[in-house]
C-alpha cells in the first residue's frame, strides 16, 4: 500500500510523532480545564444569597462532571489508538485536527447542557458535538488502520468500530426523541454505562 | 495479585506512562494559570479609583496566594507519587482522571472564597473541595499500592496516609465551625502548617 | 558562518531543544483552545430563544472553523520546520518568539471576524494578522537557514519561501479590496485552497 | 555541602526532573497566551465604530506586546538556569513555584498597564510585579547556585546577579516616579534595553 511507504515510522522519527501526541495532550488538558470556566458566580451577590446561587449552579456541576467524564474517556481512546500507531503521515494529522476540532467544542456544548439541560436544543447541541467527536475519531482510526499506519489487529478494530458505532448510535438517536421529551433524551445517554459491545463482537463474529 | 500482572509495566511502554504524566501536568499548568483569571478589574473606572479598586481585590489576592500554593503542593504530591508508579491499567488511569476532575475545580472553589470570603457557604464549599481532593488522591495512591502498582515502601505508604487522613481531618472539621464561626474555620487550616505526621507515624509504629 | 558555529547543535542539546518546542506546542494548544472561548451563549435567555441565540452565532462558528484550521495548518508548518533545525540560538529562539506572539494573536482577530464578518475593519484586522503570521515565519525560517541551522535543502527552501510569499500575498491583496467589498475580501481567500506553488516553483527553477 | 549530596541528582532522575520543567512551561505556556485575553471587543457595537473600538485597544496591545516580551525573556532565563541545573530538591522545587506565582500576575499587571497605562496605580503594579519576578528568580538561582546545584560557573553566576539587580532596580526606581509622573515613570523601563551589566561586570571584576 502507497500510504504506509510514504508515511513517516514512528520508530526513525520519535521527536516528530511525540509533537502530534503533545500537541493532542495539550488540547484535550486545555479543554477539560476550560470545562470549570462554565461554573462561575456573580462578584456582587447580597449577603446570604450565595448558597442560592451555588445550588443554581447544580445543572452546571453536572454539566462538568458528565463532560469530563467524557472527555478523559476521549483522551483515553485517543491515547491508546496513538499507543498502536505506527507511522504518521499528513492525513493523520490532518485526521486528527479535525477530530481536536470536535473536542474542543465540547466546554461550548457543555456550556449550553448546563444552563439550559432541559430545552430540546441544547440536547440536540450536546448530542451532535459528541457524535461528531465519536464519528471522527472513527473515521481518524479505520482510515489508519486501512492505510496500514497502525499495529491494531483486525478483531480488535472491529470492536473498536462497533463500539464506536454504538456510541453514536445512541447520541443520534436521542436527537429526534428531544424533540418530543428532552429529559428522556439525556437519560438515554445512562444506556452508555452499559457496554453490549464486546457481546454484539461476538455474535457477529459467528 | 491479578491487576499488577494484567498492569503495563511502566519500563517497557514508557511512551504510554508519559502521557498519562503530561497530561496531568497540563491539566495542572493550566489550572494553576487560570486562578489569576479570579483578579481582574473594571474596564471603565472614573480615574482615580484604581488604587481602591485593586485594595477592593485584597481577598482575591490573598484567595490565590492560598489557592496558588495549594495546587502547587498537590501538583508535587502527585509528581513524588507518580515517581514511584511502576505499571498502570485503566483503573489508575481512572482515578486519576477523577482527581484531576477535582483539582480542575479548585480556581472556582477559589473565586467563591474571594469574593466572599467571610461567608459560611464559601468557607464549606472550598473546604469540601480540597477535602475531596485529598481523600481521591488517598483513595488513588492506596489503591494502586495495594494493587502492587508502586514501589513505595509499607512505611512510607503509612506515613503518606496518615498525613492525607489528617490534611482531610482539619478541613473537614473546619466545616461544622463554618456555620457559627466562618472566619475561625479558615484560621483552623493553617494549623496545615504544623505537620505533625512524622511524630504521628513513629508514635502509632511502637 | 559564525553563527552556524557558535549556535548550540540539537544533538548534544536535546533537551534544551526540546523545551523550546514544547514550550512552542503549548502555546499553540492554548491559543487553539481559546479560539472555543469566542462561542459562548447569554445565561439569561428566554425559554424558546436558545435555537434562534445558537443559529446567530453561525459566523462565529465559521470564524472558528477557519481560525483552528489556520492554526493547525500554522502548527504543522512549525513542526516541520524544527523537525529539520539541527542547532538554535538567542536568535532564533527570538523570532519564534515573535511568531508566536502573533499566532497567539489569531482567537482576537478570530473574535472580530465573527462578530463583524462583514465590515471592512474585521478582514483587515484578520488579514493582517495571518499575513504577519506567515511573514514572520517566512523570516524566521529564512534566517535560520541562511545561518545553517536547518537541514532544508535549496530547493525545498525555495519552496517553502514561494508558498510563504504566494499566501501572505493572498491576505495583503484582499485588504485594500476589504475597503470596497468587504465580503468579496474574505471571498478571495479562497483561493488559498489551490495551491499553485509547485508548478510555481517548477516554472521559475527552469 | 549536605543539601547537595541529599538532593536528587538530574542523571539518575530525569523524568522526575523533566516534569518540573514541563509544568513551569506549561505555567509559561498558558500565561503568555492568557495575555491575548486582555485583547476583547464589545459584541454589539453600532456599525461603523469597530474601527474606533479597535483604536481605543492600542495601550491594550502595546501592554500586550509588552508583557509578551517580558514573558518570553523570564522563560528564555528559566530555561537557561535549568539547562544548568544538575540537582534538585523540594527546596528548588517550592522557590521555583513562588517564582512561577508572580509570573501567573503578569497577565493581570498587564490588563491593568494596559487599561490604565496614565496613572501612577498601574504603573506601580506592573513595577511591582515585575520585580518581584525578577528578585525571586535571583533568589532561586542563588539559592541554588550556593547549594551546589547548578553547574553555572562564578563568574556567569556574578554576570547574572548584577543583571538581575540591575533590572529590578529600573522598575523599583520606576515606583517613586510614577507618583509624580507615571508617563516618564513607564519610559524609564526602556532603559532595559541598554544592558551596561558586562560593563559594570568587567570594572567590578578588576
Amino acid at each position: 500500500m502507497g500510504r504506509a511507504q510514504e508515511a513517516k515510522r514512528r520508530d526513525g522519527n520519535e521527536i516528530e510523532f511525540s509533537r502530534i501526541v503533545a500537541f493532542s495532550d495539550g488540547v484535550f488538558a486545555v479543554a477539560i480545564t476550560l470545562l470549570a470556566l462554565n461554573l462561575s458566580i456573580d462578584t456582587n451577590l447580597p449577603k446570604g444569597e450565595l448558597g442560592q446561587a451555588i445550588w443554581d449552579q447544580r445543572e452546571n456541576f453536572l454539566a462538568y462532571a458528565i463532560s469530563f467524564a467524557v472527555i478523559g474517556r476521549f483522551w483515553l481512546v485517543h491515547h491508546r489508538f496513538f499507543g498502536e500507531v505506527t507511522a504518521f503521515d499528513g492525513r493523520l494529522i490532518s485526521l486528527n485536527m479535525l477530530y481536536l476540532a470536535f473536542i474542543v467544542l465540547i466546554p461550548f456544548g457543555s456550556q449550553v447542557l448546563g444552563e439550559y439541560g432541559g430545552q430540546t436544543t441544547a440536547v440536540v447541541v450536546y448530542a451532535v458535538n459528541l457524535s461528531a467527536c465519536v464519528l471522527v475519531g472513527l473515521w481518524m482510526v479505520a482510515d489508519a488502520h486501512r492505510a496500514g499506519l497502525t499495529s491494531i489487529d483486525a478483531e480488535a478494530h472491529r470492536e473498536n468500530r462497533i463500539r464506536s458505532i454504538y456510541i453514536a448510535s445512541v447520541f443520534l438517536a436521542s436527537i429526534p426523541v428531544a424533540f418530543v421529551l428532552p429529559t428522556v433524551a439525556q437519560l438515554m445517554w445512562l444506556v452508555l454505562f452499559f457496554d453490549p459491545t464486546s457481546r454484539i463482537a461476538e455474535r457477529t463474529a459467528a
